[in-house]
């Protein structure tokens, strides 16, 4: 299956598999073999819940062998956590992230967050412990009625349930890939196909693991033959003639074109050539744009960064450089409402679009109205390819002068009086940005504030993790710890793949909302249980403003219940006090204060959490404006 | 579709809708149908969580003639305890109960909970607000790529996601009744389908309303002609003639028994009889048993009050009684691995079983190896039947008169030392008995204490609600909110069914683990904001002691992180502790002091919590039969 050679270094950089002479002889248990297979899928941090149907398999964990390769179990206080987490812990390393769940009970409270990753394309393998296969095989009804398992409908006293029906579920809808596990001769290459796959698709896959299967011996064999599955190896190869043939073609629009754009867009970092990105535009000079769910693809420190595009969603500035433009290359292109401002991208009547997709590269001139489609190509070979070829003497860019890079001043904050004391959106969108350092990680949650933080220029390397579409409040709590556990397991990791590592530690910052804390909000314990250093800013503007901002401003069901939100870590879990830093923040001058304080370390409290307040309905007027867009789509029909 | 006629005492007890002359011209919005449909299916309290798709109907929440009904919203933190409360909301109340989510990342949050209520057959309805019809009948791929849907796995930039998704996850797996609305004209007839067949099967139905959907008008009259759905008018009818055979078969195996048994299993209590079973209980003076799912079916102060019988995981004096009948009468059975025993039930050899279900009653004669099955004969009218019939002078029973009614003695707890300072479950389970009054209402979180409270007599009219067979863990806490939500829609209506209310106001007691409580805590907030008076015994053991017992007794997977529990609610609320009393209880002295004092009401703190500290590995021993019953199972094959 895994056709790719591996280069040494590439194994270089993962675990892999020792074998001994009575493991090659008798073979491992399936569970080692399985979290084996993990260690050499990239995974060191497996978060879950125990359950009965999976005890047999979390007994692995300590396996000596296993836990000096680093790997570790990640309890979650919910599976749902457990789910987002894993998220988190993708979206940072880039690579497979994993959870462990129970039958039913455990598997369905995590299926929200398993279908955000697939959403948004993110790498998670969810491990679902199941009844034994002897006993889902069964026909005898008192074999298979298990608890766990849903009835049927009718005659339930008499037919047994489907063990298979939460699989059903997900499969083809939330997975790119579905093992159930029902013959232990197959299950290792059936483990890495779905592992594989995650990775072709970078989507999750789902192992369904019967509770008796983590002890049966199996042949270790892959672990040799394969010794690890990457993204790299994943990403098919391009066949030369049409890797050649599309090249070309690129060069050819690149050379021809006076005012090239390149959009920086998700399923660039999906699938792992921001680097090579950013070397294009480090090479070529070219103008560059961010997408709402592609932020932080491109290094926005690089001075051809021209904003944030997205149609009559963004700033007009923007729009206006964009519209200039006679070629849009647009690397890992993902289109839907939100990352393209409900469809309204327009472009330079003239202008020539590339869209850059693992699935196809496609070729659009406007002016004589033609497509050119290459199905079945994936753009990483392209790029790397034209990385290659690209001969900068070539380039014969004129663009105009009179237009400078983005300013974060094109935003035209609101003015506020100076002697305004309380910390309002407008404040904040003046001082968040400075309080970022070079590759930072941020982390922001599903909210208002999101729409005022895809506008900042962030400084070199930062890195930049939301739920851009699907969108499920409470997610960014649990994803930043899942984010801190891949800090841990990977330090800098964002910042040695864009070959820029420094001495500077890198701060993990979280942006929260009242009312999505509430949601998950017992994940904080787990920042604290695992030691991960975070700041969080909680945004306390009493309720959920983002749906008030959408219909309701007032109504009691945008209420939440106010909570003295600088007591959480006390109650769960630092007792005295000695790990965390609590803080009411409600004026200016406090925030500005110790946001510097943060920024230049002169605090050392593992864990920052400060309340700001703010008022229930004030909001960045970039979300007024979505809504408005959105109504607007809406009143057409 | 309706068909049984309604008595005018049925409709008094229920809301009803009073059209007035503009409404009958013009209509109404399909949002206030939906609503008023609920009053008047017997809901007052509906729970859930705003998002955008499910904005429009919450609006008619602020109906003015809805809200003088009692019509109320109960925001919870998450979606997943909203389904739990709501689940909660339907076993006090055997009224079906409503939750509100929106589309994807709400109602998948949810699925665990609907799960867990179809798995027990629970009458919840789970209205889901979903895009537009106009968007999802769409061809237009711009307008149907909506967020919080899944993409398609290929061509995701080409072709628009399937808007019915997660309907068809849940159709025919975890739903009795789905309808996914597309047609005003049929709306409010889907509708009332759906609440029927919830009534019918007591199982979830799920209603997908597009968020276009509530303002259009509709013709309100299915709400004239008819004015409720109830339980009551779902239970088909039973011809007369099979109605008369069965019942006469029925009452001839009374009368030839000398030594018969009733058991009192869940069904009785979901399909809202079992105030007819303790009245036969009461009629016949039979022995009575009851079940692990019917714990609190059978009024356990009867005289002729046998235990708990659940095969070899019960205790022996029990399954001796149960053995010494010659004839059961298995009222609402459900069969299922925990419920039997793991299918160790035993009956004399030559026992008569009569097994009553809402689908079949079932005849089986032990001695000669026969079977009568009548299908299609729902149990209820059987039941009522039977009590118009039965003639006690006809009764020839002859028990053996050495045998005494149950005792908790029986349970034979270990023996402690009188110096014995700390709490013990051997302490709880002497204490926990005398602690609850007649008619209080008790929650038990699926743990280890759930396998003391089973063996417990209960007082007369105590209402005892448990996971016992999904087993989901955290289900409890938010479970008991809704308890006590719908103890504040219908007061003693627990009592009232069975003719008995009295002056005394039923206390709510939840018995909650650490674990269990971490998953989802924060609807401990929406207990405080919802004025609920409960007394939460927390047991405190230090991580997943249930999961200990199976395997990893010292696994870390099986620890959490210690909290400081009497600290939450002033976190979530209470900050001048006003309302609630939060004390840590390390002695039996102490404990015994404040049960005591709760049990007399002496306390007058609207909610309190007891932190009580057991030993990691200190579980009941009922626990420990169930996990050797289960190993025992296991290693036969």
């Amino acid at each position: 299956m895994l056709t790719v050679p591996l280069s040494q270094e590439l194994i270089g950089n993962y675990n892999s598999f020792q074998p001994n002479t009575t493991t090659a002889r008798d073979g491992i248990p399936f569970g080692e073999y399985l979290l084996q297979r993990i260690l050499t899928a990239g995974t060191k941090s497996i978060f879950g819940v125990p359950g009965d149907f999976n005890l047999s398999l979390l007994e692995y964990l300590y396996t000596p062998s296993l836990i000096s390769q680093g790997l570790r179990w990640i309890g979650t206080c919910n599976e749902l956590n457990a789910a987002y987490a894993a998220d988190g812990y993708s979206r940072y390393s880039n690579k497979m992230s994993c959870l462990i769940t129970t039958y039913g009970v455990g598997e369905l409270s995590a299926m929200n967050g398993v279908a955000g990753a697939f959403a948004e394309d993110v790498k998670v393998l969810h491990i679902v412990g199941v009844t034994r296969s002897v006993d889902s095989r069964s026909d005898d009804y008192h074999t298979r009625n298990i608890h766990h398992l849903v009835p049927k409908l009718k005659d339930s006293n008499f037919i047994g349930p489907n063990h298979r029906v939460y699989s059903e579920m997900v499969r083809d809808k939330l997975a790119c890939s579905v093992a159930y596990l029902d013959n232990i001769e197959t299950a290792c290459d059936e483990v890495d196909k779905v592992i594989f796959d995650i990775y072709k698709y970078s989507k999750p896959g789902y192992i369904f693991v019967p509770a008796d299967f983590s002890d049966m011996l199996v042949n270790p064999s892959n672990l040799v033959s394969n010794p690890v599955i990457t993204l790299e190896n994943a990403i098919p190869e391009v066949p030369s003639l049409e890797l050649e043939e599309v090249t070309q073609l690129l060069l050819q629009c690149i050379y021809d074109s006076k005012t090239p754009a390149i959009i920086g867009d998700v399923l660039t970092d999906r699938f792992g050539c921001a680097p090579e990105l950013n070397k294009l535009i480090k090479m070529t000079s070219m103008w560059n744009f961010s997408t709402v769910m592609g932020k932080s693809v491109i290094d926005e420190s690089n001075p051809k960064y021209m904003g944030l595009y997205n149609g009559n969603e963004g700033i007009c500035s923007v729009t206006e450089r964009f519209l200039q433009c006679d070629l849009v290359l647009h690397f890992g292109i993902n289109v839907n409402e939100i990352n393209n401002g409900h469809y309204t991208y327009k472009y330079n009547e003239n202008a020539k679009i590339v869209e850059l997709h693992p699935e196809y590269v496609r070729f659009f001139d406007f002016k004589i109205n033609e497509e050119k489609l290459f199905k079945g190509v994936h753009f990483v070979p392209i790029l790397k390819r034209l990385l290659e070829k690209l001969e900068p003497t070539n380039l014969n860019f004129n663009y105009p002068t009179n237009v400078a890079r983005f300013s974060q001043e094109e935003i035209c904050l609101p003015q506020e009086s100076s002697s305004e004391l309380k910390v309002t959106q407008t404040h904040l969108q003046n001082k968040i940005p400075s309080y970022f350092n070079d590759g930072d990680v941020v982390v922001c949650e599903t909210g208002s504030f999101q729409f005022a933080l895809r506008d900042f220029i962030f400084p070199s390397q930062l890195k930049y993790i939301s739920q851009g579409f699907f969108l499920s409040i409470g997610m960014a709590l649990p994803a930043s710890m899942g984010v801190g556990i891949a800090m841990q397991d990977f330090p800098k990791s964002h910042l040695i793949a864009n070959g820029k590592e420094h001495s500077y530690q890198p701060r993990l910052i979280l942006f929260e909302g009242d009312g999505a804390a509430q949601m998950t909000v017992q994940e904080l314990t787990t920042m604290l249980r695992n030691k991960i250093p975070i700041e969080i800013i909680l945004l306390n503007n009493n309720g959920y403003t983002i749906e008030r901002a959408i219909k309701g401003p007032t109504r009691s069901y945008n209420d939440i219940m106010p909570w003295k939100w600088t007591k959480l870590f006390e109650a769960f879990g630092d007792f005295d006090n000695k790990y965390t830093m609590n803080t009411l923040v409600e004026t200016r001058s406090e925030l500005d204060r110790i946001l510097e304080d943060l920024k230049y370390k002169k605090r050392d409290n593992l864990i920052e959490l400060l309340e700001v307040k703010l008022d229930v309905m004030d909001f960045p007027k970039q979300l007024q404006s979505m809504v408005d867009a959105a109504a607007f789509k809406r009143s057409k029909k």
